[in-house]
């Protein structure tokens, strides 16, 4: 337990990579707050592992919060496109943005958790953002989140008074899916709470053929752990 | 006209300073897509203000998103603290940073923005920060602004791209209340349509007390301008 004391702000989906993250914070000693969004998204499935999720760590605070990114629009995880499956993961188009990317998404979640970070007095946020698997995001690698957590810095009171200085920290950006698995599993989560989907059915099952499920089967199979998701 | 086919996000409170912000984009000659928030603020009277400046400049497009600030809390603006009145504004609190203080809120604001901006191929936001009067305020500063352009063009499809540049425009950020007015009323700006109140009564007129209230009275006195505002 490293400070007891230590306010730490998570942004859970209730994914592989973010539950990942919980149990991270968790075992650094960080009391958890955990900020979820439901954003008009298709898998609002993801937001019942989320709160499974917190419910496992024990966490002090699980807020999830309504924002209408659908009102905006621009991503197949939005708006009514076709969610892409079944792609060669081991081919993929250099520098292509993907179709499920959300314009912004992490910049507005971070945005939310800065504000809460600013009224718990939290000095840390931390995020499940990864370079590895998701090379095609603008805003999951390291140098958006340095110039974010600098812009956060300014923006707040505690920025003003010096009083604290906010961290936004990125434990799995430089991990494989494996070994974000190996850490998660190191660390006693428990997988079959998490849902890692673009596509699940109304009965929160994953799909197995989106990117999302590739990656995850991928992932267990390179980590010699057996993967505990109920595909549909 | 400076360039018809240029697109712009504009922040819009139904405020004087917003207000005057989307008459210079106009005079500015861009094509105009307002962005307004309901954030559970007590002054949801704003917000009609905004519906009518929007509608008097013709604007392309004016969304209102819900945004869940009031669960975050922490500000006598979503919070159920009393709005300070009556307040000495010649002698404020050096480095205090004033009640009405939403945290991380123009964070918030210009991510939406951002999202937006991204989704229109947008490469102008306007936001009417202002040093001058909201001194208290962090993220009314030109280096927290200028940290967020940075992290903005970090951000996004257009920032890996680098097909668009996105600019954050604050005009009115060295310019005293009256220079505002005076300002807006060369650019034809009807005020009588702008609420600027933090405790408008029921059928929105301004209280005339308020921190934002006494500044309005005393910017147009000061430029010489009638006030036409109603107040209760």
């Amino acid at each position: 337990m490293a400070n007891p004391d230590k306010k730490a702000v998570v942004l859970l989906s209730g994914g592989l990579d973010s539950s990942t993250v919980t149990a991270i914070a968790h075992s650094e000693g960080y009391k958890i707050y955990c900020l979820s969004f439901n954003y008009d998204q298709r898998n609002v499935a993801e937001l019942i592992a989320a709160k499974k999720v917190a419910s496992f760590f024990n966490v002090e605070q699980h807020s999830i919060l309504d924002v209408g990114l659908g009102k905006i629009g621009g991503s197949a995880l939005t708006d009514n496109i076709k969610v892409p499956k079944n792609q060669n993961l081991d081919h993929p188009i250099k520098n292509e943005i993907p179709i499920t990317y959300v314009p912004a998404r992490n910049t507005i979640f971070l945005s939310y958790a800065l504000a809460w970070a600013e009224v718990l007095e939290a000095d840390t946020i931390f995020i499940g953002v990864n370079v590895m698997d998701y090379s095609g995001y603008p805003d999951c690698r390291q140098e958006y989140i340095t110039a974010f957590e600098n812009m956060a810095n300014l923006a707040t009171k505690t920025g003003v008074t010096g009083k604290t200085i906010l961290k936004i920290k990125t434990p799995l950006i430089s991990l494989s899916k494996a070994q974000i698995i190996k850490k998660g599993t190191e660390l006693n989560l428990d997988y079959s709470l998490t849902l890692s989907c673009y596509d699940p059915d109304s009965e929160g099952r994953a799909c197995g053929e989106c990117d999302s499920c590739q990656q995850k089967k991928k992932g267990f199979k390179e980590a010699g752990v057996k993967d505990p998701t109920i595909y549909q």
